[in-house]
């Protein structure tokens, strides 16, 4: 359908030479929202957009546009983009390769003179991660309407700084309102931040949707006692009942496999001395699965089975729902475009859905949007040990272009 | 046997008023060793010996002892004691009723004119608790020959500050060698620190031992990953691996039923992100049975049930023996001079078994040994909440001046 290539040394070096803003000894990155290496990266990423002839606007919540020129620039735009922040201890890749890809779409477009129908705008969001202020995706949130720009820009980081005044702080309060103006299409490419690709042996997933997500706090109460002389029978033990609930989350995942997810992940623990029975025990619950009709089966099954279990062992339950994120289906067309553009570029493509949330998830509120994964190595994110090879980049980058050029006729 | 009888509103009495030197705000005490809290309690309790005509002598690591004179000096002693030091938040009994219950015992004597065969000594041991030095029970571990004098001194807390050191700044490093020279019988007056003696409704307890008991220290390794893009059969996940070792212990113990006891108190979780599959948990078990044979069973029970599990999840294992108490039998005629003489004063009375260990635990090594339990509310105790009314701290002091006096006649 089209000859235009991605450069992949140039993506690779781009992506290693941004990776010095917030690089750790580890070969990591530590650049969280609003910090000074995200100003440098946000500086970096300004310049080589404008080197590339694009046009870089910042919006009020410092989300940045870099928009290409298209044939009728009365046309909505095709846009594409991710997230540069990262996690404390986060990877080269994670949101970092969907905007570099991006820009290496940008320059394959420039270097081979096409230019598209519709304007084409790279978008950089402030704040995926939100490891800094809370909740994540909090920008693009934002522009798709999920929340006000006033409450973006009151939220405070732990220390007790302001978004606002962080953002104001690096100078990158744009002018642009932060709001979605007609879109015609959404792309993100990312790493899968999970194992599959790799265990089914596929260079490029297409992604479907963000699965169902569902957390909750539950808190047991029992009674602390004396590990030596409390008989077994006599009494409350909060860690014994929340293992056995730990044990009742997986069996409900399991129960509803292969898409079902079940995952405590945090616990804590009172008096947590070793001979005092414990008499109370924190923990987390995440449930997750494509279909929202099965995560809320999932609840219910967790909420009977928690409460037999609590009654059987003496202990008191109180179970707190603290997210809800319905499954966000993508666009078939859209998801449609990446299988075409990776079957055309030649890669091994299999339909996927992805269970982290991702900027994309707001935008298919306001734009037809689909996502394009590639493997990580043994599914590792979120770590500075995050790893994809230059191929992989380059693969993701070319059906992002292919997927876009689709577009750019279809819409 | 004999018409002497504690004066318990005397008792009562002292236990309030030493209650001030550490006393907290919720009405337990905050009295950790060799503290000037410490300092004030012994101060008090060396100069309510004495104006019971007791001569106190302190041994090099701090232990107190007050003696009172027999009618025959070449007799070894008869002694008695417990511990004033508490636990941080501890209550205004564990162990302070064995000291000023003994120094009740010495003023029914002393307000009588009973003077006995043997010379009466009432211990205040050093370190009980062994909150602030570790491991509990160190100075009469080392009085029974279990640590030397040394190794004591050369303890630190956390804060640096060595045994030896804080002894001295309290006053309280005496001449006396701390080591046992020929005792008669050793009788300690405790309260139960659990709740069978409240369930079966009984008065006293006659200690007949102290429990057999073993810690180990269990790390669980798997691999970390995206609690929401990594299918349930590809995880690793170490937490809940933990959770099913955790129930796996419950029932060890219920098999042993029902004397065995198996409690899982302490828990540590890594990374403990509520979106991260957990890739390493931590925590202790503590078994215990009177029978030292069981309780090696036990821990072949668990070493089996604990391999399975591990490869059953996929999950590394590593078990770590910390610490193993052999059972400690007391001697059988001062376990039923406790008996009887709470059958003469015409309190209820059972055989138990004690959980937690006690300073009786190394005395049993070089005296005949045995413990007077009383009842304590809820089984609470290393809780400011701890709870016994004056009648029973009367009926636990009744019974260890009637045991003590059939020692003075038997040995």
């Amino acid at each position: 359908m089209s000859n235009i290539r991605i450069d992949g040394s140039a993506l690779w070096a781009d992506l290693m030479e941004t990776a010095r803003f917030g690089g750790t000894e580890k070969g990591g990155i530590r650049r969280l929202t609003l910090t000074e290496e995200d100003r440098q990266v946000r500086d970096w990423f300004a310049a080589a957009c404008t080197r590339l002839g694009c046009v870089v606007t910042v919006d009020t919540l410092g989300n940045m546009f870099a928009r290409r020129r298209g044939q009728d620039e009365t046309l909505p735009p095709l846009t594409m983009g991710s997230h540069l922040d990262t996690q404390p201890t986060g990877g080269k890749f994670d949101g970092i390769l969907g905007v570099l890809g991006g820009l290496a779409v940008l320059r394959a477009l420039e270097e081979s003179g096409h230019v598209t129908r519709h304007p084409i705008e790279l978008i950089n969001w402030t704040n995926e991660e939100g490891s800094r202020f809370s909740p994540p995706m909090m920008c693009s949130g934002a522009y798709a309407g999920a929340f006000t720009e006033q409450e973006v820009l009151d939220k405070h980081d732990r220390a007790g700084i302001r978004f606002g005044d962080a953002l104001d702080a690096i100078g990158y309060r744009g002018e642009r309102p932060c709001r979605a103006t007609p879109v015609a299409a959404y792309f993100e490419l990312h790493i899968e931040q999970g194992p599959i690709l790799e265990v089914e042996n596929r260079v490029i997933g297409a992604v479907t949707g963000v699965q169902g997500m569902r957390w909750y706090e539950v808190t047991i109460g029992g009674k602390d006692a004396h590990a030596g002389s409390t008989p077994m029978t006599l009494r409350s033990d909060a860690l014994l009942a929340a293992a056995t609930m730990i044990g009742a989350v997986s069996d409900i995942a399991r129960a509803h496999a292969p898409q079902a997810l079940g995952t405590v992940g945090l616990i804590e623990n009172r008096p947590n001395s070793s001979n005092v029975v414990p008499s109370e025990t924190f923990f987390t619950v995440d449930l997750r699965h494509p279909d929202d009709g099965i995560v809320a089966l999932m609840e219910q099954e967790l909420r009977a089975r928690f409460k037999a279990i609590a009654e059987t062992m003496g202990v008191t339950l109180a179970i707190r729902p603290i997210w809800d994120a319905p499954a966000v289906p993508f666009d078939p067309r859209c998801v449609a475009m990446v299988s075409d553009a990776a079957a055309e570029a030649g890669f091994e493509s299999m339909k996927i859905v992805s269970g982290p949330g991702h900027d994309a998830a707001y935008m298919a509120r306001v734009a037809p949007t689909a996502m394009i994964f590639v493997p990580c190595r043994d599914g590792l994110s979120h770590n500075e040990s995050e790893s994809i090879t230059e191929a992989e980049a380059e693969a993701g980058a070319n059906v992002l272009l292919g997927a876009l050029l689709r577009a750019d006729l279809a819409f």
